[in-house]
């Protein structure tokens, strides 16, 4: 095309597609420039702010590496990662949210009931509840990966001070579905705001904070995987998680339980806990695969 | 928002911008995400998508560097630059076009009439025309910066062989407007594809080619500086240039000039040439300052 116009050039660039490539390829790339267009055009985007744009895909390009993920961060607060995310959940089993950038692979068993806080110095946790499909009906043999933050806000792989896996644990529910573990409550966190991702926050008078959150994979053969978070209802950054990750269906409630009530058996701390606690529960309901 | 869906993620985006924040940075990045999320919603855009995009992001941030801008060339060969050109062009004066990569400055004084042929063996080519306002009237002391491939295909500056402002010049015009060289045919040459934005060409069944063209940087006092190119009719990716520089006005035409035509005054090369040449005229046109 030799008439190239600000009108056209949308146009121009299906044309340039060739024949037989890839047509989801040739659908994605085609909305994705369409919207790029339209957007250029809407906002009348001047060289000075294309300028910005390309000098922030560099910076961000320059503090990434095999740690540092900014564009995944970038997403993040854009929020796309969780509208994708969105996109796939299913109506009838719980919300997804995001993986974030500190899962890591290969956490140890970590029988039902078990203990994650060790000697940590913190009132105990106990989480429970029932892994399910979208009947009610248990899934015996369901996994559940589980990980968060210790005391410090940090994770273990952000932490010279923690062991590897420590508030990492890995869970196979029985015949009754039930999962069940001791913790401590995690806390919030701010994610990295010390690249160019961090200042386009500050340009938007935006926090870096994330509301608290457990975090879990589920796993059962038959069923789509579900990679979630769930979060206290009274956290303070409830309704402004900077990465979007709060859905109704995640948010839950500490009971506080009285002293002498913790659970007589049946955990690894049972009859080492005389004080207080909190307990939480919590159904993960998985969706069959297609 | 701790109901954060698939419909609304874009409101609460807007909603955690701060008070007081630039409006204009909110007009921009709320018109982006606007369409980004949009497009995830268009595609229904999957996980596995994501990641390729991320992926794509990190691998053009590693290939970057001061030399190689992959941000830049995904941005022409989605034809987002030449967009941008194209909002800020006046119909009044002369297209703007991509700048491209290969510009340099410093280029050294070229006389109207001055020759960058130099030592190269191939037909001259003349170039001439008149820089003036949107009435025709020329405009005196405007600058032009003039630069192009050599006969094989690279810039001075991708080319150890070349001197440092091989066919690069920066010319004054006088009184009548009139800018005036020789030097040869610009030739065809491929964006870089060994990265990728390559890969993304590749997919997509897309070539590397730009047009053959000469640049120019035309400025003087009191009008928008222009920078453009100029395109010959008879090139083989006129219609298909790969960061769709081409615009109608910017298409001349080469004409063949008879043995012992070439001017007897006026030109470096006057009394050397006395085989036959081609001849461009193209009048470049500068809008007044707002
Ligand atoms: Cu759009
Ligand atoms: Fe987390
Ligand atoms: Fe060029």
């Amino acid at each position: 095309m030799r008439d190239v116009t600000a009108d056209n050039i949308t146009d121009v660039f299906m044309s340039y597609m060739g024949e037989g490539i890839d047509p989801r390829l040739k659908e994605v790339l085609g909305s994705l420039v369409t919207h790029l267009h339209a957007f250029a055009r809407e906002v009348n985007l001047t060289h000075e702010e294309w300028n910005q744009g390309i000098a922030f895909l560099e910076a961000a390009g320059a503090i990434s590496d095999k740690e540092r993920h900014e564009f995944v961060l970038l997403s993040d607060v854009l929020g796309l990662s969780s509208l994708v995310d969105m996109l796939h959940s299913r109506p009838e089993g719980t919300s997804s949210s995001v993986l974030g950038p500190f899962h890591i692979s290969g956490s140890p068993p970590l029988a039902v009931g078990g203990d994650l806080r060790k000697d940590f110095d913190e009132p105990v946790l106990l989480v429970e509840g029932i892994v399910k499909d979208p009947d009610g009906n248990p899934i015996p043999g369901a996994t559940l990966d589980i990980w968060q933050t210790a005391p410090n806000g940090l994770y273990s792989s952000q932490d010279p001070d923690q062991d590897t896996y420590s508030f990492h644990g890995l869970q196979t529910v029985g015949a009754d579905g039930r999962y069940a573990f001791t913790s401590v409550r995690p806390v919030e966190y701010t994610v990295p705001s010390d690249g160019p991702v961090g200042d386009i926050l500050r340009a938007c008078g935006r926090h870096p904070w994330r509301p608290s959150h457990l975090h879990f994979i589920a796993e059962a053969e038959g069923f789509r995987p579900l990679v979630t978070e769930v979060f206290p209802e009274d956290d303070p950054y409830l309704d402004q998680d900077t990465v979007f990750g709060v859905r109704k269906d995640l948010v839950m409630r500490y009971e506080e339980m009285p002293a002498g009530s913790f659970p007589a058996e049946g955990f690894e701390l049972s009859g080492k806990v005389d004080e207080g606690y909190l307990r939480v529960r919590f159904d993960l309901t998985l969706v069959p695969r297609d």
